[in-house]
């Protein structure tokens, strides 16, 4: 098989496997990194996993997520920032390049969209110094606005670079996830905006029907309709040096045993991103 | 009641009422228009439709739809201009202001989005002429992200307006639905551009879950999220002089008998979009 250095494997794409099975999987595979969330990493223990992908040798591309800083009180909204102020803390303590901030959607009932996306823009302003601090890339992720009610006000990769660059680049950045951006008209010419503010590079492929819900109908690199190869090539031309991260939500994927998942996706990845 | 001279019923809000039924409900309801799609017009017939909206005194805000233009070879795509032509004409026949362009999505298994967008653009050139000599604005429809493989690859209003300004305002326009832009970041500075080319105005409202397909889960004026009110007064402040039109496609309300599907959209036009 091919050089897979510069792939990552994101967790979630295999979430029932257990990540130490899971990581151990992927250093074997010759991968060069993992992506990992909240919650499974602190069940399994932080330090745990912190030993293990160092011994192993892969790197954490990203550590999702934070954000959700939308809310209707000043109480909850203080709440969010405390997380997030955890979640900067357990992705230095994993050595993670990035936390991603899936920055939230519309509080209930409100359909006051501008004053969210002040939220999100208050928020960040307040966690950038100790995410830069603390060794770690705030990145902000663009979303696809079919999840701007309720997953993240921030809807396009222009907004997402302008809020960025607010702050310096060691503190908040971009990430870039196929699924959510590659409709866009000015993708090409955004990413080349971007440079290096991209903290991380996500594929994927975008498949219809889209089931209800719209959550658990991503499919796998070549399945779909985004041409991965010119995306990528555009996202490293821009500057990117980093690895690039298959995150893959797909309800018939999750029933498979992972290491199926992982052996698809690494060849998949061969086939239709490098 | 209040005023409601400057609100049109989109017949597929309730697409199961027979057409001359539907007219005449709206004219006696003191609707100032009705948009009609062109399958069920060509049931009725259209010369009795047009005969009918001009004798009960309400203009036809718009035909739906023309467009469709992308497909994988020549033919298809020559197919697709006659039938545009066709539809223009069935348009002035009625006396609409506009031929509401879905301008098509990916062709079936393929990843260029920019060649499908080049198809869109040589096509609307071709019929920009005809239109403007029919007397019929053809009416670039921006459609939601979420419908870009499969839809229309014109996903935001700035390409929209973009694609628009190379034709003259009599010939090309750009429809504003609601549902399709409430999400951009760039909402307002693009309503405040496009100024008269704006050819219609459309709304409903964006609730969740999206179902299954996410093609019939729109909400009535008022259920979700959209500051409806705030929008159209930007629309009209940015020159539109033309009617707000009401099309819903939802499962649930297409069950319900038509009239109760008008006093509705009428109460909630009044209360959350005037």
């Amino acid at each position: 098989m091919s050089d897979l250095s510069r792939f990552s494997f994101n967790s979630e794409t295999a979430r029932h496997w257990p990540l130490p099975e899971l990581i151990d999987a992927a250093a074997r595979s010759g991968l060069g990194g993992v992506g990992l969330w909240r919650e499974p990493v602190q069940e399994t223990g932080i330090d745990r996993i912190a030993r293990l992908v160092r011994a192993v040798g892969v790197v954490v591309t990203s550590l999702c997520r934070g954000g959700f800083f939308t809310a209707a009180d000043a109480a909850a909204r203080r709440d969010r920032i405390d997380d997030n102020r955890r979640a900067v803390e357990e992705a230095a303590r994993l050595g993670a390049r990035t936390l991603v901030l899936v920055c939230g959607g519309l509080p209930p009932g409100s359909r006051d969209l501008a004053g969210a996306r002040r939220m999100v823009a208050d928020a960040i302003a307040e966690l950038a110094p100790f995410a830069g601090e603390h060794g770690v890339v705030l990145a902000i992720e663009p979303m696809h606005p079919m999840y701007c009610s309720d997953r993240s006000v921030i809807s396009s990769l222009r907004q997402a670079r302008l809020l960025a660059e607010q702050f310096p680049a060691d503190q908040v950045g971009v990430l870039v996830d196929a699924y959510h951006v590659w409709w866009d008209p000015g993708l090409f010419d955004e990413l080349a905006l971007l440079g290096q503010r991209t903290a991380g590079f996500q594929v994927c492929d975008w498949i219809t029907p889209l089931p209800a819900g719209v959550l658990t109908g991503r499919g796998m690199m070549g399945t779909g309709c985004i041409d991965l190869r010119t995306l990528r090539q555009a996202v490293e031309r821009s500057g990117y040096r980093g690895l690039t991260e298959v995150e893959i939500f797909n309800a018939y994927l999750w029933e498979l045993p992972g290491h199926e998942v992982l052996a698809q996706a690494c060849r998949r990845y061969l086939a239709h991103v490098v």
